[in-house]
């Protein structure tokens, strides 16, 4: 937890009383004392610092501060993730670890590979979506929770709402192990978001691939190596991620290319 | 499991019976017959295939097959990775997603910020590891273990240790949260193995930097976010593998540069 994050009515006159977890942690791993500063920031908003007033040590605990915001939440993550739904341990991570790396967008579909019991898991309900992705921003000192939309049809979503989707995007790929060019090789050295597809353990089945090529997806591929989703997942984030934010530091006057 | 790998003592007159998870795996998950070829490879050896001969579904199960090796692992990977021990829970599943995106080497050391008692942690016993990395291999069809070595004193391995090591390198970085340029910006276009060094949790102090630094590692930075150790690792074995991979294709005569 390298930032403590509030909802914005939790601040009354510039003062926040916090409990539980986050009430721990100042505590325990911070060892805050009155006086000490601590990084605060505004879920979905600013950032900034709270000046401990109050700590309670005895349970039930609590920490009392009063908050300056000052500060404006890291730039927007220039990467969305098309995530055909894994198993709800992996999907437990892959939250964390993508709010933590940062993505806008992470769109969670069906696919012929998709075991039916995992549409079942807890790890969906919203509430519990939420307190994963928090812990990644908590991680990464973000404020902006990534946008998590459910699919449970393929091919509605591919038919009638990619169409749209896809216009925000400069690039779309679609990982498929094998002989399709690795991420240097296949990106577009321009501006704008990129949607990186990864599909379910055991891959997509060829009329999956087929539609994702057919609507625009560009197959990628990290090399003859079978990789479980999450690794896949965090590997082609950080290249098309390093990619895409080098293009930005180039269009602002950064280091020449390659 | 994409493969099952076996040790080569296992094989005896070109037949092995198995037993435990991976006559699990052949009858549960592959729904093996009598007849069917499945993938194998021998533990630090050659690749080939197996033909169902036997299965024995009540318990205790077994499967016995012929086996045929005919083909050479994956190329040798061209990372290794100096790695702050971390706590037991994360280098679990380091030790096996390493082992699937491709390792050579890996050296684990000690570092201000790494807690004492992770030392005692049962993942460190070398068949514990030897399991996690299988797991990884198995994962990635690969057959290679990669070298796990445990350094607990970090001025020696700094001062006795490292400056023989690194005439094996062409690239040494280290990560380094904030100003330090990224892996595409850092990366040295010639071919050769390059090692990527990632710290503790709460990051490598000023001494141990200085001395990594003083060594011949250069910083490298993925931005202002903060990682956590496993997420950090993945994704710096992406990028630098990448790149590597890519540098080996080029004096292959692959695709153009950048």
């Amino acid at each position: 937890m390298n930032i403590i994050l509030l909802e914005a009515d939790e601040i009354d006159d510039c003062q926040v009383r916090l409990d539980g977890r986050r009430a721990d942690h100042i505590i325990d791993v911070l060892r805050a004392r009155p006086g000490d500063l601590i990084k605060i920031g505004i879920i979905n908003g600013k950032v900034g610092h709270g000046t401990i007033k109050e700590l309670r040590r005895s349970r039930p605990r609590s920490v009392t501060a009063t908050v300056v915001l000052e500060g404006e939440p890291p730039s927007a993550p220039l990467i969305d993730v098309l995530l055909a739904l894994p198993r709800p341990i992996m999907l437990k991570r892959i939250l964390t670890q993508l709010a933590a790396l940062g993505i806008g967008r992470l769109y969670l579909l069906n696919a012929h590979r998709v075991e039916k019991s995992f549409w079942d898991a807890s790890v969906l309900d919203e509430q519990n979506r939420r307190q994963l992705l928090l812990q990644g921003l908590e991680q990464a000192v973000d404020t902006m929770l990534p946008l998590v939309t459910v699919h449970r049809g393929f091919r509605p979503f591919i038919e009638d709402e990619l169409p749209q989707l896809i216009r925000r995007y400069k690039q779309l790929v679609v990982a498929h192990p094998g002989d399709a060019p690795g991420p240097l090789d296949c990106y577009r050295p321009e501006p704008g978001l990129t949607l990186v597809a990864v599909g379910p353990e055991g891959g997509w089945n060829d009329y999956e691939v087929g539609s994702l090529v057919q609507s625009g997806f560009s197959p990628v591929s990290l090399g003859p190596r079978i990789l479980r989703v999450e690794t896949a997942v965090i590997a082609l984030h950080a290249l098309f991620n390093q990619l895409c934010q080098r293009e930005v530091a180039l269009v602002a006057g950064g280091p020449p290319p390659l």
